[in-house]
């Protein structure tokens, strides 16, 4: 079994969110160990809400559920990966993706 | 122009990174102001590191550049994608990618 190393980030590894058809990176949430031993259990996305503090069922209030399919991680054993069917919109805004801006200086890229 | 929230992350921001033509996520790395500034001045992808805390121009000792072509950011601000064309290997293991072990307890999702 691989050990996740939850240390470097005082008990969080950042989860990088991808939907499994189409590869379009959907969100970044942070995952504790207890929400990663819970996504495996129910195979819902579920993390740990940094604002609030707490486990957050992604979906629980939205029914924005995330289907996992599966989880990689990468070479350092600090950063997942997740490949999900994603329910509705991954984003609080109504949005498919958070990632729907370009930044400032895009242009010259 | 988007104001990039570095406070949340002590200064850093975790920036996904993405093959612009296949979609395959490669890595996740850190960004400060300066490195994120040296990315777009550049094209070629800058990270903060962590455990040599200092400036990362990710291919100057490998060759393995991550040329930008584009830098996406998420809907609260705290994080950044940036998608690349991709010299040799993101990962330093000599892997194209840094995920390719799916974590155990894949075989029930």
């Amino acid at each position: 079994m691989i050990q996740v190393d939850f240390e470097k980030g005082n008990g969080l590894v950042p989860a990088v969110v991808q939907d499994v058809h189409t590869g379009q990176v959907l969100m970044l949430a942070y995952m504790n160990e207890e929400s990663l031993q819970k996504t495996i259990e129910t195979k819902l996305a579920t993390y740990w809400s940094r604002s609030r503090n707490e486990l957050w069922v992604k979906g629980a209030t939205s029914s924005h559920y995330q289907h996992v399919k599966e989880i990689l991680i990468d070479c350092d054993n600090d950063t997942l990966l997740l490949k999900v069917e994603q329910d509705g919109a991954a984003c609080h805004t109504g949005k498919y993706s958070c990632f729907y801006r370009t930044i400032e200086g895009e242009e010259i890229l």
